[in-house]
């Protein structure tokens, strides 16, 4: 299957725009087993979402027994939603023979449908990511962090244009495959705009809503397509951590989650985008 | 010890400059077990190097196997050259919550000396790893790949500067600790030596050399700092599959990597910055 027909398929599977963010933090976790936590998060989230995006910082810090805990997630995620798209949150990107290899650990060994990449090497340095057809190759774009502006938002000399706009140009040129997304921060919905616009039809992963602070009424309006689809609401911490009780974490997750695809949908609804309007 | 300290000794223990990428790839190995294969280039090359550069993208494409045997091959490393460093090549990189498990996972869960990083979210999103003041940051500057260009190059508007030399200017606003090294590669001598201009002080990992074909003699003049040290010169596939019999590889990586080595050292006594005239 495309991924561009999977995606839209994982959109109508539960109505949702929403991503969860499984970034599993012992410090603020409350229980201490990593797997077992992301497994209560998806059991009680599964039903709210369109994708799952482990990153998997969070598991390689805590070394083996972490990319242990990471397969057994996938695994759990393919089990229960087996219609949810799982992106590999990993930000890679080197020389072309490296990207080869991350695209083979990203895709092969851990089978994710999708992730992440840092394009700062240039379009022919993700090709081995770009020639797999049916995943999607997120490229990181416009980023959420305060200092994104220092070489983000730098004027290209000769036009009138920024170098991540060039980087949402040129992710266009590279999408010979229609499997071609962008990374763009919640937290600068003019930017998500100006992006939307260079790039009406490929799919945005929207990192920031919550925790990082983006406005998301402002970033769902500037950053869905004209159809009201393609944009991955990504939350992670508002999710995973809505209680602190071992007990009632998984509750509290799927009140967080369910909630959130419902705001979202309300938004869609307001611009006339919502699902009711759809033929799917 | 402060990075730099560590790293002039690592220079001094074998009078070298040549960095030995660890690159594992089963398609091209004599022999097939990673960790039996890495032993035997660590074991033929340890008395020629002044660090080891394990590519992450190699062993992550093996899966937790692959990981397994970075770990033998880092432990292997600290046993046969406690002096030697061990790069971490990981490219990593993301927002500041992000960076900061990256810098956990390569710090403190693989030990390395330093690592690799791409910056294109600004100084704030790696500050996690400048503030590792023992440990090497080896920013992502000008890369050996074709494709570099595409953004690398790229002038910025309201100066006379490309994007590279934007990110090489900031590397050394972030060198607080002392810590703070370049990813610059061999195949554009031009860009080495504009990057060594602005960044006289700054150590500078050098790969590209060999099967990308960059030009050894260029390279090392334009990157040695005026003292000819702080030049980490890289090459892998030269070294590591210089003979395809599995009875010898070892003995040619060795003779291979001596005799780089020694070519370094040849084009540094020609310019008078050999190992005789420093007062070690």
């Amino acid at each position: 299957m495309r991924f561009l027909d999977r995606l839209d398929k994982a959109f109508r599977t539960n109505q949702s725009l929403l991503c969860v963010g499984l970034d599993p933090d012992p410090e603020l976790m409350p229980v201490s087993n990593v797997l077992s936590f992301n497994r209560a998060i998806i059991d009680a989230t599964a039903n709210s979402v369109c994708a799952y995006k482990p990153n998997l910082a969070f598991y390689e810090a805590l070394g083996i027994a972490g990319l242990k805990a990471l397969e057994g997630t996938v695994a759990h995620i393919r089990s229960v939603a087996p219609d949810v798209l799982v992106i590999g949150d990993s930000k890679r990107g080197d020389v072309g023979s490296t990207s080869r290899k991350y695209a083979q650990a990203m895709f092969d060994v851990w089978g994710f449908d999708a992730t992440t990449v840092n394009a700062y090497g240039g379009g022919e340095s993700i090709d081995p990511f770009l020639e797999r057809k049916d995943k999607g190759i997120i490229i990181w774009c416009r980023s959420s962090n305060p200092g994104a502006s220092e070489f983000q938002d730098q004027s290209i000399a000769g036009t009138d244009q920024a170098l991540f706009e060039h980087v949402a140009k040129a992710a266009n040129s590279w999408n010979h495959h229609g499997n071609v997304c962008l990374v763009v921060g919640a937290t600068y919905p003019e930017q998500l705009a100006t992006i939307r616009e260079l790039s009406p039809d490929l799919p945005i992963l929207l990192p920031g809503i919550g925790a990082q602070g983006g406005d998301l009424q402002a970033s769902v309006k500037a950053g869905v397509d004209v159809n009201g689809r393609n944009l991955m609401v990504s939350s992670s911490r508002g999710i995973l951590y809505a209680s602190d009780d071992p007990k009632t974490f998984g509750q509290a997750a799927a009140t967080s989650a369910r909630k959130l695809r419902d705001s979202i949908n309300t938004i869609l609804d307001e611009d006339n985008k919502g699902w009711r309007k759809t033929t799917s």
